[in-house]
């Protein structure tokens, strides 16, 4: 099973990651040894063996989170897409939050679109108002 | 000035980013409002003004770094391209490394290629034996 464009895919990506649906997930991923996770703080994940691998500990885990996202910027090309997203996940009923800033990437291969990355990370800084100020390494 | 292709654009940063040489640096960019950038740890930039200004001033303050990157993974399509890589930075005479995993799109308009985004983060947990620890909430 694929998906029409890259948006499905990702409307998929969320309610698989929304209810925890190991099975769902499997379906929005890319089966490639080119796919690639980086969850908030985590090292590179590579192959699609390993990230779900990582999403399906990540489930049996959790509780069920509230998850919303929004869209902040959308590049695509005929094969590519990348989807800059602003996560909100919270969780042990909205006692814990957090605001996660996610580059995911969607490929198409055979006429259908599929996950291809998903790089996440927390904004340790938050500044809305102000820009961000960098680390000093980068 | 652009670039003929992702890599070129990508070899171009990477001077830049060691050399502190933001006049280098503005050419590698996409001047546009497309343009984004997260640093470790930080918020999201938009706009080539933004990511801009965000690595004149990491560079003022920076002593010069020692930085190295290697191409992890390549995906790329005919205006759009996505590298996964690990960066190497360390400063004050190495006596300060860290170990970034970077996400950076290329785009090609008008036929040269520039750096669209650069999404980066340090992972907390290393883990290049076992597969990295998602956190709780992600």
């Amino acid at each position: 099973m694929s998906f029409p464009d890259a948006a499905a895919a990702e409307a998929a990506f969320y309610v698989a990651f929304r209810e925890l649906d190991i099975t769902r997930m499997k379906r929005v991923w890319l089966d490639s040894a080119d796919a690639s996770c980086i969850h908030p703080g985590g090292d590179l994940l590579q192959g699609a063996n390993a990230v779900l691998a990582s999403w399906a500990k990540m489930f049996r885990n959790a509780q069920v989170p509230q998850v919303t996202h929004r869209l902040l910027q959308v590049s695509s090309d005929h094969h590519l897409a990348v989807h800059t997203v602003e996560e909100n996940v919270s969780s042990d009923s909205g006692q814990r939050s957090a605001r996660i800033l996610v580059t995911n990437v969607y490929a198409q291969r055979d006429g259908g679109w599929h996950m291809l990355a998903h790089h996440a990370s927390l904004p340790l800084v938050e500044s809305r108002q102000k820009q961000a100020e960098p680390s000093s390494l980068h």
